[in-house]
């Protein structure tokens, strides 16, 4: 086991829903005798195993909203099928080496058929949400649709600013700049949109006004708690996940360590550094920022990162997410005050500690 | 105008039904202040116009069977977005230089912004799709969609198949597999789902088990007869889609030349050459075909090109293509049989002759 103690728990959960979810999610690939030539490359990643954060938060919040979880399992795994295609094609998108520890789709496949079998990922998503029809009836099925549309134009709207940021070199930009980026590109996809439909899935759809999972007698969230949680959890877990990707062990954390840095992305560290670093320094960090990703060599990505360790950006990142990751746990509290203690629950309160710890 | 005479009527009333697909297709992208950072790049192909084909026969085929082309207005829509997706995807996975005469996205913006523009028109398409629950009632909605979901499985299947083809470096299939192959990768989305769709939403969706299509008392088309006639004018399409790569002028056909040669696309000109090459030939043929493509020179295809037209492939291809045009005129008669004649009867049958005669 390659965790810490204090995340242990949390991860034995999380394998436990990610199998629930792959098995879900594989089950529309091998479905109805779709031509090896799809399925192979379609089912890699997936094998691969995963956090599986997000189909886990999904139903754990359907389950602790007094929700059945088997009807949420679609949806979960409609969510680990969509995530899948996002990281099918954002390893082409960034020419990746690695995934999960191995190679990844396109250096396997070729880039061809991996930006296919991300296509075909995302067209199986789909065909999860339909079978919702039958399982949630057609109103609520047509709610969990209208979210993972929201979501989606969400997660491509961010990716679009994230990499429009790059091309244009921005270096003027604030933590609040930041933050926006990651509510677009990573919270909908990756807190709000599991969330969200666990709790719609559990409240059963139909609807007040006032609150729109309050369909029976369950216990039910209130929507903005349940925004401002599924906001926290995600930028403490993207902040993190910007923060393994300087300093995470490369086996442990399975992607090419700095990355982010060839990439040029706009992270908290970055943003830090270009605000506190020394107009000597600005300057050259500015000339590397307009260098094209394949110029910026490991070289430069080491003395990019010496510097974010001498201006005590990386100790800023860190310090950030355990403060959001303080407000997660207010909101969770607001969100889930409805909700009886119950495993499930337990271990939503439990990823708020572990997004900030994890060191993978 | 660049058409020849024969072809002139059906380019003005494609140039008719794609200003109307397009100006909606437009308005999901422009609608809710999406970012321009992805605005930008999801329209530049639309703003290219292009042949329209597949919006057209769904609107066309709505209307000759008494429909109110505006009903199915949204699905047009989407077809349009998602065939821009498809085109999107594609240019990035053969590396292309040239779409509809101007660089392709990934040349103009970048390969990741190209990526996730084509993401982006693709969750547009699904917007659209969402549409229809209002327009059309959540049955009928339900029905559309469900055609949608079929035709992405074909289409990402049959993409998969003609990538795993060249990537196993096959050299011994025949015409009834290149057939199988279209069907999937090209006739379900350019004019089995139109039609259908069209088709469906003239019938107003309520169905008997006999014929999906009866609904009302308006004209309707025979379910197998439909099949068969979009199948034979999709493969006419594609059969003809290759030969211009081939033969065709590169400022009219916007593509760069002799490209499917350069990614080995298993073609029908090529299967031909292979069968009826002789010995030593078929052994280079199979030399250059386990080329990756890059190495596959320009002198390479052109001498290719050369032994296709001393062994009468393209002659070969062009006839194959009219007798298939030749049963996609049968089938149009039993298909369209119940339809009243109407400007828009006549131009689906007009269709068919435009597929192998035209030079874009």
């Amino acid at each position: 086991m390659t965790t810490t103690d204090a995340t242990e728990p949390v991860v034995e959960e999380l394998e436990r829903y990610g199998r629930l979810a792959r098995e879900a999610a594989l089950s529309y690939l091998e479905a109805d005798g779709l031509s090896p030539y799809l399925v192979a490359p379609a089912v890699d990643y997936l094998a691969r195993g995963g956090k599986a954060l997000r189909p886990a938060l999904c139903l754990a919040a359907c389950e602790a909203f007094g929700g059945d979880p088997a009807r949420a399992l679609p949806s979960a795994a409609a969510i680990e099928l969509l995530h899948t295609a996002f990281l099918v094609h954002d390893d082409v998108e960034d020419d990746s080496d690695l995934r999960r520890g191995e190679p990844t789709l396109h250096r396997r496949y070729g880039r061809a058929a991996a930006m296919n079998a991300g296509d075909g990922l995302a067209v199986m998503a789909l065909g999860a949400l339909r079978g919702n029809e039958r399982l949630l009836g057609p109103a609520l099925a047509a709610r969990v649709w209208a979210e993972f549309d929201f979501m989606a134009r969400q997660t491509v709207e961010g990716q679009a600013l994230e990499l429009g940021w790059q091309r244009d070199g921005l270096t003027d930009l604030g933590p609040d700049d930041y933050l926006e980026l990651i509510m677009k590109k990573t919270c909908w996809y990756t807190t709000l949109l599991p969330l969200r439909v666990g709790a719609l899935v559990a409240s059963s759809g139909a609807s007040k006004p006032a609150n729109p999972f309050r369909g029976s007698a369950s216990p039910t969230p209130d929507p903005e708690a349940l925004l401002r949680f599924g906001f926290f959890l995600g930028a403490a877990f993207q902040i993190r996940d910007d923060l393994l990707n300087l300093t995470g062990a490369e086996a442990l954390y399975g992607k090419e360590r700095l990355g982010d840095l060839r990439e040029g992305k706009r992270t908290l560290m970055l943003i830090h550094l270009l605000a506190v670093a020394g107009d000597e320094d600005r300057r050259r960090l500015r000339r590397w920022l307009e260098l094209p990703p394949q110029a910026r060599t490991s070289g430069i990505r080491e003395e990019v990162l010496a510097m974010m360790e001498a201006h005590g950006s990386l100790a800023f990142a860190d310090e950030f997410a355990r403060g959001i990751a303080r407000s997660a746990a207010v909101a969770f509290d607001e969100a889930f005050a409805d909700a009886p203690d119950s495993p499930s629950r337990r271990f939503v309160a439990d990823l708020v500690p572990y997004m900030v710890d994890r060191d993978r």
